[in-house]
């Protein structure tokens, strides 16, 4: 690689880094009663652990996110890690002076244990043996990560989405571990229309003939299932008004009709992109699991409300919605700060007007970083 | 049939009625430059025709719909006709009065010529050699069979969603054989998001390998594609809230969570049922050109804009949107308003508040019924 590509390099990005992997000792005990033994998990760091071991903040992924968050694994990747515009030195998550850990999670297909990893029973894919996993076993092996990483609390946990399920779950479930909490863009459980979502996206998958019970690894894979999974997905994840936006009725190639049915709207094109290029990078058991794991979310549900279930929480907090999220609204944000307020949290709540939806977490760098450098300063 | 069955049927229903088929004579002249010839459209009517026959309503249907819009086909039919609520002795559509006809639309499966019939070149269905048809299309056949039942001019034309473009349609197509117009819970295009939804549908049908590029009439059918694409459907149908209402995260067989794939939630279950009824009684080829037709549909598309396409407008109208439907919302409603309005075309609008979401035209009978009732006074 030449010199000239290295220097490519912004002076605010991470730079080079490298995906690192966690072995965990023993089997994780799951809330189904289950038990998964010979767990990988998948993370990178960017900045450096002080001595005191008090500077590290956790940085959670959302449903196809992965341990890459911020700077390039080569110096002519095209792309950054997924939330690079939020670490980095003097960034939000200032690496000049955090730690930054991003965990992969379980079930996952991004070098962490997931469904197609081999199974030490039967040395052949898990597949659907898999078993079932939750947003509290994910955060479970990331506090086994984190006692190997010697970190006892985290300066704070930040995630958007799943991200910000999980980051609700350290502090619930791990409250002396987490000093600071940012959910963004996220929800302490999912409605029955995004469980509808879900539902659709499985049944494309699992309806699949590739699919196959789950044991298609080394065979055809069930790529136009999770296609349309992913498809869903994206239109969940933008707004009316940000599709409007981007792509109206324009057609792709001309001002009259095709009369036909090959894609010919920008929104057409732009849906089968999305969906044919997830399949490239994406393992369609993985999204059964996940998802799952997100439809069983409910962080009030088995204390039996959420302002009883946060009683114990000891972290402040920061919670970010987007006033155009109709995936995960602001109206779901709400109930989170009141049940944090009716146990006396402290607790810092902004609405982000943003046209982007769902994925505003993604892109309003800009806001979300004035909102962090404030709750952390 | 016992008299005991046949008494059940209520004094404001129609009663017993029969599809009617009429065949057309010679070819149709499509918007895309193709012709199709051999068409037949189902129909029924109900009421009678007076002697001036002044007293016809025109009702046309949505992408699922069919003729059978009023009373019963035999007297143990568990449900009646999809607008039973609407039509009938003393109820908005007065068939004590009015002389009403709900018509099909050409490209479907329920009696009227689409891709599942028989191309008269081949003696093979069509399938994807039927030609792109459009609601200017749909509407030009139904003109066609208003000639044939020897009506000129409509009392009215009524319908909502895709029965809603129709309507709009006719008014702007043939504004002097339109009386009354009442577009309910509609557009007059779709916007991004929803040629979104309807190009997930779309994939999931042609991704499905029985699909077999439409070339699977005497084989199995891509059914799973088709269930996908209805359970897409129908999320846009409700609305959050009633979504929220109906399924909550409400399980369907016990308080516990089962740890596995099988659909538990009460949502999972709705949705599999409607995908899975769905494909008994609707053909895959039909729900691609269906919607194809609803993307294309862009009232003010040639003319450059909605109000000037509504230049020659002889109807008077009434508009009715729902508050919470989020497929065609009220804003879509009010464009076609201020377009009628700028052309000085009396438009009478009201937005039902309903939690109904986009179902609302098929649910809220007392409040559509006064609006028309005062409409048609």
């Amino acid at each position: 690689m030449s010199q000239s590509t290295v220097t490519q390099i912004p002076s605010d990005s991470v730079g080079l880094v490298q995906t690192q992997y966690f072995q965990m000792d023993g089997m994780l005990a799951l809330e189904s009663g289950q038990e998964l033994g010979a767990i990988t998990l998948a993370y990178e760091t960017y900045g450096t652990l002080n001595a005191a071991k008090d500077n590290a903040i956790l940085v959670v992924h959302a449903l196809s996110g992965d341990a890459h968050a911020a700077g390039r694994h080569a110096p002519d990747d095209k792309e950054p890690g997924w939330w690079d515009m939020m670490i980095g030195p003097g960034k939000a998550f200032d690496t000049s002076r955090y730690f930054v850990v991003c965990s992969n999670v379980i079930g996952g297909c991004m070098g962490s244990t997931g469904p197609g990893s081999s199974n030490p029973t039967t040395h052949e894919p898990y597949a659907m043996d898999f078993p079932i996993i939750t947003i509290g076993d994910m955060v479970n092996a990331q506090r086994h990560l984190m006692e190997y990483l010697g970190i006892e609390r985290w300066y704070a946990v930040a995630g958007g989405s799943m991200g910000g399920m999980q980051a609700l779950q350290w502090a619930v479930a791990y409250p002396e571990r987490v000093e600071r909490c940012i959910p963004i863009a996220t929800t302490h459980r999912l409605s029955a229309q995004s469980i509808a979502f879900d539902t659709v996206a499985r049944a494309a998958i699992m309806s699949d003939p590739n699919w196959a019970e789950g044991r298609y690894y080394g065979n055809a894979t069930p790529a136009n299932g999770l296609a349309v999974a992913r498809m869903i997905g994206h239109i969940t994840y933008l707004s009316e008004q940000s599709m409007h936006d981007k792509f109206g009725r324009n057609l792709r190639n001309a001002e009259a009709y095709t009369w036909g049915f090959t894609p010919e709207f920008s929104v057409e094109t732009y849906l089968h992109y999305k969906g044919d290029s997830f399949v490239k990078r994406f393992d369609a058991n993985s999204y059964l699991y996940i998802t799952k794991a997100m439809d069983y979310f409910d962080l009030g549900g088995q204390a039996g409300s959420l302002a009883q279930a946060m009683e114990g929480v000891q972290s402040r907090f920061l919670v970010i919605s987007f006033s155009s999220d109709w995936l995960f609204p602001t109206t779901q944000s709400r109930e989170i700060v009141r049940a944090l307020r009716w146990n006396g949290v402290d607790v810092s709540f902004m609405e982000v007007e943003s046209p982007y939806g769902h994925d505003a977490f993604l892109k309003e760098a800009d806001e979300i970083t004035k909102l962090i450098n404030g709750f952390m300063r």
